[in-house]
């Protein structure tokens, strides 16, 4: 069995104590969390830590998976548990994913430990598939799109907005350029033309909803590149019809081969979430699988999915995969 | 750059010289056949051996790619060159791979050379994608879909019936269950429910029609699990309109995570290919390139697409990959 621990114990923490119940051979040692323990109650009975005991716990768990955010938990929490254990997380702030394997890695390396980075599905997945569509198409066009989903940046920036008391927006991507893309037509896209933005906000009742749906599609680096359309709905709408978390989104790579790139081919990679979170968890876990292997073997240091071969993460031995899979 | 010789040159081995000058890092030695290589012109002026001058060139070749069929070629060329060179092959007879990475594992162990066996799309990026989906979503159904493509094993029965002189049979996934799929719904399909078949056959002047068409959809193990239409043109048709090579698919997986497993998660994974043994090939190269780098850090014996980390297949350091893809 692998002995896990989850680092956090948000709507990605819960994923991850769920998704450790699916999987054969691991099993969850606690959570660990800056909160006061008593405060929490997991959805398995798994007893909750405060961080500073997991010093005390180095020998009974295998890895831990970090569940905190990018920005301010991960960016530190990090390289400071690659100091002590084994280590997970889904660093997903994707300009200093580089600076964070550096940081992360040298800790790692330090301590003897395994740290597997930004294993989600953006990064992660979708990396995973846009290095193997470049490296068999060579010759070729990329293409990601988003959704549709919940983007939890865009649906806060809404909501500070003076007059807005909640609101959910989703990033939709345009069937009509993916299919383009799917044709093999090589397009040139902006990120406008990929996708649109749609937002459901519930508003204070004298509020002015002109303003508020102007000072939202105006909006710099959020909306003002986009199609946007606001719907004002009630708060029980609100909760009833968007209170889930989907997301999901397309990698595509358009390529040719032959004498004179006369013949076409689509890469095509998809994932339709119900529950952004709960799928990222899943992800960790298996990747938490492939640390505790990789940490078997010997091996330390930080490593980023790009660079652990795909049977680390099945709970199966390799003949068996070879025997069912290829 | 890396050294590439080429074992066979059919449609596969044709692929693989055109994917060549596509990479950056990879370059053509020469083509080893065993026909006279006087009666062999390739396409790109690359020079023709006979397979005994290979032995003599093992100093200038890194990897050679064997581009023969899997039941009489593969099977016997790839453990005998694996003796000698790094190999790489597309090995496809799915029941048999076990077997065959036995034998050519033992060969490579003892040469002390890297062999990547069955390294295609199915077996190959399919293997890929159905583990990866598996084990991130251990919950789950898994789906495999082909087409829309050319069988050649079936235009190859159809050509053996009496009467025939020529014919090509697409295999042609069922949208309607590919879309119930998608659709979360954990359908059971039986392959024939999965998949139509379309023949285009060329008849004799004075062929019975009726004869051949009954001979065809009720014919077993390649027809009579289907349902199958049978079209007949003239040869003139099927030169201008079936002598392409298309052939794709897709896999999913269909999974669910939560508390009592309400969340549902599609993934997907497909491709659509003008040219299957195009695209095989470039494969073969993206994998020649990983076998020579396993082979320049130690790495010995027969290896799977499953077990190979994914940035070996790219010409581009891992530092790159992950500041461009992650």
């Amino acid at each position: 069995m692998i002995r896990i621990g989850i680092v956090g114990y948000g709507n990605l923490g819960r994923g991850v104590e769920l998704s450790i119940m699916q999987n054969i051979d691991t099993e969850l040692v606690g959570v660990f969390t800056r909160r006061n323990p008593e405060t929490i109650k997991t959805l398995t009975g798994a007893p909750v830590y405060s961080m500073d005991a997991a010093m005390n716990m180095k020998n009974d768990i295998d890895v831990m998976i970090l569940c905190g955010g990018s920005a301010t938990d991960l960016i530190e929490q990090s390289p400071a548990m690659a100091a002590h254990f084994n280590i997970v997380d889904s660093f997903d702030t994707h300009a200093r994913i580089p600076e964070h394997v550096a940081n992360v890695g040298k800790q790692a390396l330090a301590s003897g430990k395994v740290a597997i980075v930004s294993a989600g599905w953006d990064p992660g997945l979708f990396s995973i598939n846009r290095l193997y569509a470049s490296a068999v198409l060579p010759v070729g066009n990329d293409y990601t799109f988003w959704g549709t989903g919940i983007s939890q940046g865009h649906s806060d920036a809404i909501r500070r907005i003076q007059g807005v008391t909640d609101a959910k927006q989703y990033t939709i991507p345009v069937e009509e350029a993916l299919n383009q893309v799917r044709s093999g037509s090589n397009p040139t896209y902006t990120t406008r033309e990929k996708h649109t933005r749609v937002c459901y906000v519930v508003a204070e009742p004298e509020a002015n909803l002109e303003k508020i749906t102007a000072e939202i599609v105006n909006m710099p680096n959020y909306f003002s590149d986009y199609d946007t359309t606001v719907h004002y709905i009630t708060a029980e709408e609100l909760a009833e019809k968007h209170s889930g978390m989907p997301h999901g989104g397309f990698v595509l790579r358009s390529g040719t081969t032959g004498v004179n790139n006369e013949t076409k081919h689509i890469y095509e990679f998809s994932l339709k979430l119900d529950s952004n979170p709960e799928f990222t968890a899943s992800i960790l876990v298996a990747y938490a699988r492939a640390a505790a292997r990789l940490a078997g073997e010997g091996v330390s240091g930080a490593k980023t999915v790009l660079e652990i071969a795909p049977h680390y993460l099945s709970a199966k031995p390799i003949e068996q995969l070879i025997g069912e899979l290829l």
